[in-house]
């Protein structure tokens, strides 16, 4: 069944190129993407055209760091440092996830928000929680959110009611895999929480079953100074907090690492010899303070890098705002060393909130032919209309000024689920 | 006639004292505050009560730099830097003002969205067109916003489609102050653009208008290091930028100074002695790549600090928005310097937003009695409800999640105007 959309399509085809095409129709077949024409073509007449004007077409987003029990209380504790938000706040309400009805409910609102806010991708913590966990793949396949959900692995230095025995750890891993197998859309993912949350046992043990499944990996890298300090005293044996990950087979280009604040020449290096992609989070590295990433460096350097909302050390679960965040976090590190060159451009913010997650996921950049269609359709005809403004110009004011209220339609695997 | 208010009352004190008042009752006596009472005093029982259950009431906000004419193209232009942007966007846009029917369609849309958002009271740059600045005080007044508008003047250093001569500025001035009378609630505000734009004999004019009629003024200072320079070029007699306005008698307890990004010491020493209000404006210091002002710094010094949106430098009209720009902005800065004394508290946002706007318009601080009221009424009722979670942390999600949709009243001069 050949159906089309029809509107201004942006595609973010590298780092550096916009697909641009006024006004065209994106047809697709059985919701797989067969092409964008400027006309219909005559072979293709006989598509049901879904027309939306004026409005912006783009790829949906692929939100790459977030924490599914912690957006209950996104936007608090924002004035305190890390240790004491972990205490005060992630930690309380993770513990809440242990109740599987608790878990239902709040995770369907999440799951609603996403798909609300046009992100149809992501990769995200659940807690240690397996039946929770469960609960959350459900919940986001359910939504029509596809992507990676992790149930995480903490076997010492957590509050005691949020730690596992290593045993525990490592058989839990084991049945939420298996009852993973009920789920299309979402997978999952290895997720130890940060190397200081894990014993080399288990991380030894992670890194074996990543070898064995062939399993994706996320984990926290050089977020702050304090942490990379700890990890230092913990693993003697690792001169960079990178290593702990490598020197257990979970570090290879199936590894998203989230932040890489402080991640130096040598450490990103080594990201990029081995594949790994960065996660950039700039909300809640200014919130927590964590310092401003080097993020236009690394994208010099060929770094795939994606962007995370990273809820709730985030403040926000919009991509649109993630990726204005972004821009303006690089432009005030650009302020402060009094270097342009930090600056990140319109593309490459799109880039990173869209395409960087799907080629993560092995799938194609932009809006390739075959692969099933991931889109949102941003509606800014409401916005003043300015003489000879560009498509491009237009992307980014929808960056600024538009919000959940401007999103028409989102479409995730093919399906329209807005 | 007694009205009354009920709901979680919270005021800007002081820069460091937030007034916390839970479930409790706002009287007013013909739209002035009576008082805050926990429960509603027996003498005041008749009092009719408008009931907002769990909601905020806030102080409504001043927004005390922003540019009307540019509000049409926020969110545009982001990637270019100042000079381009102001040749590509926003002197181009500003000449369009010329027709009084354009700035009567635009200004209206702009005091629509200034109530929608909460802001009661302004302090803004029109362009240098006299009718169409009478035009923005009208539409201002009659949707409620209360202040002061400035006819702006440049008779140099500006496109020629937008360059008065030093003649034509005085007497427009003049005639712009005449029929300024007209209205109540928005008062005139001299408005030199910046120094490099007035001639010597302009600002000499306008300095002996300020005496003669005790009028306000509004500037912008220090705002970037190219601007610094040229400065120093065109008034070399002046050792610092503050000393050009200084040297005119512009520069008193009656005077806005927007950004002060690179105020120094010795001009800092001479704002506070001279009682002059520096407006922080942290979103389009970002934008502009103008640098990161040292505001908890001048906040330390006992500046008198205003925060500003500056459309459309800035990218938000929203003050709530504005607040949270400014807490990033000092915690970008703090995590640059790696000094945590550059960052501001909630309650030092909350002051600048509301109660110093109040102050350098003669009000005082607060919900004081005998003062007409300005409030906002919050409604995050909507959001999660979490354990223990106090007025405080309220106020400081509000700030980085709500929106114009979560504004459900807005009170300004007594008056309930949406």
């Amino acid at each position: 069944m050949l159906t089309a959309l029809k509107g201004n399509i942006l595609e973010a085809l590298s780092p550096d190129i916009l697909g641009v095409h006024p006004n065209s129709y994106l047809v697709l077949e059985n919701g797989a993407v067969v092409g964008i024409y400027p006309d219909l073509p005559e072979n293709m007449a006989e598509a049901s055209v879904e027309d939306y004007g004026d409005a912006l077409i783009l790829q949906s987003f692929a939100d790459m760091h977030l924490h599914g029990p912690q957006y209950e209380f996104m936007g608090t504790g924002m004035d305190k440092p890390l240790l004491q938000w972990l205490e005060s706040y992630a930690f309380p309400t993770e513990e809440r996830y242990a109740d599987p009805a608790y878990a239902r409910d709040h995770y369907r609102i999440l799951a609603e928000d996403l798909i609300r806010n046009g992100t149809t991708r992501v990769a995200m913590f659940s807690s240690l929680h397996t039946d929770s966990t469960l609960i959350l793949m459900e919940e986001l396949e359910k939504a029509g959110v596809t992507g990676y959900v992790g149930k995480v692995n903490m076997d010492r230095n957590a509050p005691p009611y949020l730690c596992e025995t290593t045993e525990e750890s490592e058989q839990e891993t084991l049945r939420w895999l298996e009852a993973s197998k009920a789920f299309t859309l979402v997978k999952p993912i290895l997720t130890p929480r940060f190397a200081p949350s894990c014993t080399e046992r288990l991380l030894a043990f992670l890194g074996r079953l990543k070898a064995e499944r062939d399993l994706p990996v996320q984990s926290h890298l050089s977020e702050n100074l304090g942490e990379i300090a700890l990890v230092g005293e913990l693993f003697p044996d690792c001169r960079q907090y990178w290593e702990v990950y490598d020197k257990y087979g979970l570090f290879d280009g199936r590894t998203l690492m989230a932040h890489c604040v402080h991640s130096d020449e040598r450490e990103r290096a080594a990201m990029k010899l081995r594949g790994v992609h960065p996660v950039h989070c700039a909300s809640s590295n200014n919130s927590l303070m964590s310092g401003i990433s080097p993020v236009a460096q690394m994208l010099r350097e060929g770094q795939s890098v994606c962007l995370g909302s990273d809820v709730s050390g985030g403040t926000t679960l919009s991509m649109l705002r993630t990726m204005a965040n972004s821009i303006c976090a690089a432009k005030d590190r650009g302020s402060m060393m009094q270097d342009t060159a930090q600056v990140i451009s319109i593309e490459q913010a799109y880039y990173m909130a869209t395409s960087a997650g799907q080629s993560f996921m092995g799938y194609k950049t932009g809006f390739t032919a075959g692969e099933r269609l991931h889109a949102v359709v941003l509606d800014d005809t409401g916005l003043p209309k300015l003489p000879n403004i560009t498509l491009r110009e237009r992307l980014i004011r929808a960056v600024y000024r538009l919000d959940d209220r401007h999103i028409r339609a989102v479409y995730s695997e093919g399906v329209r689920r807005l």
